[in-house]
């Protein structure tokens, strides 16, 4: 059994000084930096690319970079990413004509690979692609869309999708990502996700280390 | 005639540091910051959304940001950007199906509105706008594309831009993009330049001053 | 359980008059009015728009206008229809990148909301959004293509789809459209089906109510 | 010289009762039918096809019908709408990758040709076709968004069109579309049309004719 | 039960001496010629196009022709390629917006019809299609994209694949492309295939007659 | 003054047998093998690609190859093109964004660049990039459509192109391509043109040399 991974989403961070501000938040105890990027295209929002990532590495953040792409098309982007310093790789189905290639593309650039679910998008596409997949990342909110909800039918479909991992004896992250927070983490953690997506729960707290120890605390009382 | 404007494009600043970045710069001694957006469709290069230009307004930027689009289609990030501290938004004509009301779309959220120009792209789409436009940008390398230098024939397309402006009678700016440095900037503005983007040559140099300097020493020497 | 419903597809009404048409057709005892709307991108075909349904409402349609939405994108479109008038609204799962964000988007605008499914589209599309659909709309021949026979295939399909319901406990209309007529109306209702669009076998017949009750006749012999 | 012709636009007249509405106009002493379609790609906003065009020919409309394409892609409406009785086919340049193609095509069918000029398209797509070209329409707003004005620099466009026009010595109509009434319709011919599409000018009047009849009398006043 | 077939894609022939090269692979002991068509869209290649069909049937080329188009969108090219003489077309579901339309239209066209599966794609668009299809195509590489191996997780398709057709009683081919070869032919077939598109493996070989025999040398093997 | 040159466009050859006709022709004294490349999206027709240009060289054929690009987008295929053989790369303005990037592309790679007009194309594309194209090439026929004569205005078009190749004191080629034949060579010669593709009037011809010696008659009688 893997370890719970937090991982805050920079769109909630301060884009003025964000070094400092993803410095911080891996101080207060998170594992993994989650970089959200929009093409207003894919979504109807338009974010940050490979430069900010590699601003990033440059500053000497150390932590995994883990680059969820909101884009489409997708290919072009992977190698910019990688070589701008990105660990993991994820994109939406939808948006790839030929989605073993894309992920055999991001783990030629040395990155893990994985694919994400909007909520409405059937668990299908994985059928046949388990073996290359890190990560499963379900959106528990529509992506670029601001101001939404957790989503409840997300816990049965982080039930299905663990099943699925199981029966697959494969070392596959489960990550879950839109209104994550303190309340509501043990729920979706009991459901199946090991790797938890937070934007605005840890960047508008206070202090980021109170937040993070809530969460895993809340984590601890999870029977696995 | 109007005052000479050096305009910084932050493509080129430590996106980890923004803030400090485009203060120091203004600091310095610039007029504008130079806001390149890019959505890996219009060209093959993603950037940076809305949310980084609010980033630097709610840093404490006061100076103009002039944001250029590259981006298609562009009329839904006009509002977007109006409403993040855009003081300028210029796009491609090639870009927008109905220029003549994405003009208007800006002027109507109170920014100046422009249109850019590629090396190759005509000026005959200025035929029936010219009172619509507050700039005029000239492309002189091919946006979105690494490793460019100016292109010389943007000269020749300067001074006729200039005698566009100049037979309106309307107080248009002429903006220049792409290779300018200050070995360059005298003939740039010969040919009829009064805005000048530089990103490389000033955030490259160790002391940005020093190259801001250099260029207005230049551009004092040339008759007006 | 739920009555039948019939619904009058407007595609075969005459657009000269329409809304002395539509008007007869309800007065002949149908209970819903269908709207087809095509943008020659979806489908190869364009039909009429939002301004055609507010004037049915403007000439005192009261009863609910149902819109099937065969475009793509979407969303633009949901917003004009719910203020022309529109009670429910359907669109196919493949023209919406996010399928559960556009579902919500219809009932905020206070419509009921339904996906459309092609002949060949899996009912996979439902597995994660049941409890935000209203209706199901299966469709018997290809939308957009002229000159199509009811699809056989299509009776295994309702019956999947009914179970889908009944299984869920939501009060979910399972509406069918494409060749109904009185002659195979009680087998489609067999299958599953509570909701019947007709269009050329309800407005090419001389007399709208002797058919709409040949079908209700038809209806009423099916052991529910 | 040609004899002024009045075109109102059936966007503004009533769609449940079109028939009877557009028989009015005509009887009031209108010309042409100006028939606008709009895609939903083209322009953000979707209207009516050429299945409501036919409807107008099946009531007994026998007037010409104008049909005023706002569509993207252009071709595979050609033939439907002239097999539904249009009389001249207008399109956007920017719309067609191969204008002269299609110019062809509509002349293929039996129907007049013509190219549509956006606010702020230039002249050049005149250069190498205006011996296949019937009439040349020039907005003078931006077509698909309401609320808009006569944009005043369409009257030096005009007079330029008209001078192209009168070089050649062909007989191509000049038409106008945006913000015509009876206020302005002698300055705008002055400026060179000789066709004048008007829309809710002519609809939202109490009477018909009298608006018209107020349109004639300004046009009677402009020297030839 | 039937005949295994070998299919030659032809991309791997020599195309300066195009006629006489499918010639001597039919000759040979081939059964059918494979036809691969890429667009620069779905696929990332242009290959070729129904005027290269003709002429093979114009030089007399009288083998089974199976046109598999790596193409979007679909429609426009089906008639071209059956009246340039192909036999059997196959297409890919993510690639046509009405899948069971497009397989009528090639039917309509005298030729068989088939669904090709990208290696990720699943098999749910085969729900309720089965009555339609004569021809299965998996992929066990990503087509377009050069230098890849067979993929292993395709003996599981396969064999899905090959349940799904016994379940149905119809007599659809099972056809395998990517990879193939004298070496793991055997198992191929033995996981569910019956027709082997094989392109490198056959034409870079000296002797075709000699690779064609090894291959059904290894097939005898296979118990069925 | 350059010699004149005759361009047989491939597109009528024989596919099967494409190396032997392709030899024969430049054996009869053509110059030039003119390669149609269509990848129906930039027009309705899908012809062939690299490999078919590899193949033409593996074959032996060493004259200079001219590839037309009717494709979009373009910048893809021209490195694909330049490793298979090609000598010059021409490509249609209105298919790419970034039109003086394009043509430095082709040029990076070793091949000369020119720019195709449609039959309605402005020249207004060649203001400010002369000084990167070797070839400008103008359409008589629309490009992709069967069964079109000669466009008259192409003469017009040739002169203004002339006019501006004079001026610029450039060695640029100007090619003309479309309904090409003995009998009207002289006067588009005369017009200006000094590149001549011809397909059918050449392949269609029972002795190629025949025909091209009549050209080459033809051409002889302009006075230079």
């Amino acid at each position: 059994m893997q370890p719970y991974l937090i991982a805050p989403s920079i769109l909630s961070a301060d884009f003025a000084r964000l070094g400092d501000d993803v410095a911080a938040v891996m101080q207060a105890g998170a594992d993994v930096v989650h970089f959200d990027v929009m093409d207003n295209h894919y979504v109807p929002n338009l974010t940050m690319g490979p430069m900010v990532c590699q601003a990033l590495r440059n500053y000497g953040i150390s932590a995994p970079i883990d680059v969820h792409l909101m884009v489409e098309p997708v290919d072009s982007l992977v190698p910019q990413f990688a070589e701008a310093g990105a660990s993991i790789i994820t994109f939406h189905p939808e948006a790839s004509r030929h989605i073993d290639r894309t992920l055999q593309l991001i783990k030629s650039h040395g990155c893990q690979a994985g694919l994400v679910f909007n909520p409405a998008t059937p668990l299908s596409y994985l059928d046949y692609v388990l073996d290359k997949v890190d990560v499963i990342l379900l959106m528990s909110v529509n992506p670029g869309f601001g101001g939404q909800k957790f989503i409840p039918a997300t816990l049965d479909k982080l039930a299905a999708a663990r099943d699925i991992i199981d029966q697959s004896g494969l070392p596959i992250r489960l990550e879950i990502d839109g209104g994550v927070n303190p309340d509501n983490i043990a729920d979706i953690a009991a459901a199946g996700a090991d790797m938890f997506v937070a934007g605005s729960a840890i960047f508008n707290a206070a202090d980021y280390a109170e937040v993070i120890t809530k969460m895993r605390q809340q984590l601890a009382k999870v029977p696995r």
